[in-house]
């Protein structure tokens, strides 16, 4: 069975990330990958839904045996991505998306250069900014916060291999557009390099 | 306005590139490259519709003058494809595809390295075989001639970008997977240069 493809989607806070993946989910052919984390578990919060909820000991142990396909340390606690489970789903023929942030997508493109890094973005930065004030979820001091980390990370889109806009309601577009960089990815002449033995055997 | 993409489709006999493409010049966003060739018409054929048919004096100042983005000399005569319509076709923001075999796919992109090069192959070797007896339209001499083709050109697979199946009576699919190609390279980091400066100073 082919494996599936490892697919990192990084986007500033207002990108949308959350609405566009959730329309690839509603598909059978993706999975989505599940961070552990030493932070305590918010009120609602699940272990195994939204983080895998494990202490700073295991995690830095999980570290050393080189467990974790990327990592960071953020507000005093560690944030990564579990290898095991990534490995399991690709080799189940599923593509699976890592939601992560530029630092960890670099850490995953230097371990498995196969995988396709995704920057999705807010049409312009003032359509970010308005979104993040509309919304209203969060103070003056976190969308500054958010803003500036912005400023640092769309610079590094050239490490990506795609840019997907999200427009204005425009989800479904953004996750047609990640279809189609799928399927792409998948016709690649360097992903099958068995297509001349394939075609002259079968 | 952006620029088209330019894109090369090669394919061996049977693999139905006639009717693929003709799906994709149904839209709007597509036009066909109509090769120079020094050959006569044959009945029916129709100048500027079929080739552009020119002198062997003709065509061979346009190759000295660099007009030929690429050429063949092929049973006493040359084809080639005019760089100015393409270029011109580019620059109005349309794609334009090149039907064109594996020695002319290279020439292209020696001289474009911005091309997007297709494979497009019947889904195996046995069934491209059973094509070309149905259709029963050539000779057993022109068949094993188009066979033998096949086996010296599949394998030149890895100089080309992509590789599409045409399934039987999936013409179709195989154009939604260009499409797909297309839209995927569209939207590349590396044909976006200036993605950051838009994104702030918009």
């Amino acid at each position: 069975m082919k494996k599936g493809l490892l697919i990192v989607v990084s986007g500033p806070a207002g990108s949308g990330k959350g609405t566009v993946n959730s329309h690839l989910l509603a598909t059978d052919d993706f999975r989505f990958s599940v961070s552990a984390t030493t932070r305590a578990p918010r009120p609602g919060e699940r272990d195994g839904i939204n983080y895998f909820y494990i202490t700073r000991e295991e995690f830095e142990k999980r570290i050393e045996n080189g467990d974790m396909l990327e990592y960071n340390f953020y507000c005093g606690n560690y944030y990564g991505t579990p290898r095991e489970a990534v490995e399991r789903v690709l080799a189940e023929g599923k593509n699976i998306i890592l939601e992560i942030d530029v630092n960890g997508a670099k850490q995953v493109k230097e371990k498995y250069p196969d995988a396709v890094l995704i920057m999705l973005l807010p049409p312009t930065f003032a359509i970010q900014e308005a979104r993040l004030r509309g919304r209203a979820t969060e103070d003056e001091e976190t969308i500054r916060k958010r803003l500036e980390q912005t400023k640092s990370e769309v610079p590094h889109f050239l490490e990506y291999d795609y840019v997907v806009y999200n427009y204005d309601g425009g989800a479904d577009r953004a996750a047609g557009d990640i279809l189609a960089i799928v399927r792409a990815e998948q016709l690649s002449a360097k992903r099958n390099p068995n297509t001349a033995t394939h075609y002259f055997e079968k």
